[in-house]
């Protein structure tokens, strides 16, 4: 067993830029044992009160359809950014990990020139038994990356369930991946996660499929112009780009670095970020009271048989709340 | 002050179609006044359980843009509706009343047709505190006009805030109201309500507006081809209607009535309803939780405070919330 390291030899590491400490405080988050979560939380405000503000950062979500090209895709951004000077980190938001133990992403293998570059860190996506646990786990090491001097942060999402509006929440930018041609593009894909979209991106747009790429970008680009604008005044684009050739991945991040300029001008950029701050802390207090509601051994003995009257329609709403809480003390 | 009726007056008025025994019913569910809300759901019980199945019934969600022309929309197809031989209630989930007492809909004079209609039945908005409290009242009310027997519920709304969410999870058709022409139509209409929608209708396609219409119906059909279909499978076609000439109203309506038997057959519908159901009694169960919780006088005074601080970044959200609610008692 590896010796336990103290609040500071974490917080030094972590702001040293220590790459070690940094993956072992991410362990630390992720723990169950309550120990850990104690030292966890205490590294965590440590290292917030002594790094500068990271306001400086960028945080892009990324999410597609599986086969769509995530991987290959943050590869050669990766490698794109780092090249600029940039160092990134990776994160992922799967809630496929926590059934299956397994996951549809979350491999550091899957890159494989990036998981090598020095300027690049790559964490697979934290087990959890829900998805607000995970993206609250991802939330907090987006925090410690940026602390370690990460200055742009990616979070990889499959898409399932509610993975895609989980990490909207946490990100400055939203790309959607897609893939072009004959009725594919729509296979898997999710109603609503367009709308979620600042940008949506066709790849594997090379060789023999440009054509297509570029009869899908048009398209959606039309459809698009019948959107209502996002919060910022911005009209979302769709580009084209691939991970074999490289086009058009410079013109992503440009994009990309156009509306953080946007945003932060006009102020959207702070206020956006506090409010998903205070988002945050109410989805943490409202997880935290369902669950030491929910825990009571006498609730959960009745939920069960209380949601299958509701659902068949024997059991009202009104008495089905009742009947679990009891009657309200005062009015 | 009108004489207090019993349990079974109410019941056996509204089985009978008495609309003023309906309407002081609602009336009675709307009310604060605890003996008012126990009677209320006294009679709500007693209603459901007599009640042959509602599931016969149709209840169609309708939003659009202020100057969409919703209560023109509504006057003739109401009027198409009763002609069919239907009996129609009209519902409206409306945020805007809430807080200025005044209401941006909800005004039977606006429908002065259909508010003379014998088949019909206009129920303005109730008023509440939240759009929680206005949409569990609206619900109720549905259920109190389908075992009066009307066996058409439309439910109109103006799209502020999360509105046309919480109608959407109460019908069984969403229908979007548009216009078209020169970027008007996009005038403060909110991303994402397109992808609720199961069938969008461009309105004032009469006279002058039918070349600029049907441009836009064909346009909004090319952009939603590349949208995902909804979870039946159904992909939501687009369509034109007139308020002053009647023009597409029929199709309208016949479009529903295709949609119903689809999910009819598929067993969907049944589903569908029954996790509405469900989510309804989840609903009201975290409504009921947060208030007993955020009603305690130390919380209140403390959760501003700490909300500033969290906002602003000085505080973190899991100790915000740890200073809430104490530590957990096990872990």
């Amino acid at each position: 067993m590896r010796q336990r390291l103290s609040c500071d030899q974490y917080v030094n590491g972590i702001l040293a830029g220590d790459r070690l400490l940094l993956s072992r405080a991410i362990t630390l988050i992720e723990s169950r044992h309550p120990d850990d979560q104690l030292l966890a939380q205490d590294v965590l405000s440590t290292v917030l009160a002594k790094s500068s503000t990271n306001f400086n950062s960028t945080r892009v979500g990324i999410t597609g359809v599986p086969g769509v090209g995530k991987s290959s895709f943050i590869e050669i951004l990766g490698a794109h950014l780092t090249g600029l000077g940039h160092r990134l980190a990776v994160l992922t938001v799967d809630p496929t990990s926590q059934r299956s133990g397994g996951s549809l992403l979350g491999d550091k293998t899957r890159m494989e020139q990036l998981s090598m570059n020095p300027n690049a860190y790559i964490r697979p996506s934290p087990a959890g038994d829900s998805l607000g646990g995970v993206a609250h786990r991802t939330r907090e090491t987006l925090l410690l990356c940026e602390a370690a001097g990460f200055d742009v942060i990616l979070i990889e999402t499959v898409g399932v369930g509610q993975s895609e509006t989980v990490v909207h929440g946490m990100v400055d930018f939203f790309l959607l991946l897609m893939l072009a041609g004959a009725g594919d593009e729509l296979q898997g894909m999710k109603r609503g996660i367009m709308e979620l979209a600042d940008a949506l991106a066709i790849t594997k747009a090379d060789g023999d499929n440009i054509p297509s790429a570029n009869r899908a970008r048009v398209e959606y680009q039309n459809a698009l112009h019948l959107f209502p604008p996002t919060d910022t005044g911005w009209y979302p684009p769709v580009l084209t780009c691939s991970a074999t050739t490289g086009d058009g991945i410079d013109h992503i991040w440009q994009t990309i670095v156009e509306h953080q300029q946007l945003t932060r001008r006009s102020g959207y950029h702070t206020t956006h970020r506090h409010e998903q701050q205070l988002a945050w802390f109410r989805s943490l207090l409202r997880h935290e009271l369902d669950s030491r509601f929910f825990k009571q051994p006498a609730i959960r003995a009745k939920l069960e048989a209380i949601e299958k009257q509701v659902k068949a329609g024997t059991l009202f709403p009104v008495q089905a709340v009742q009947s679990l809480l009891g009657s309200p003390e005062e009015s």
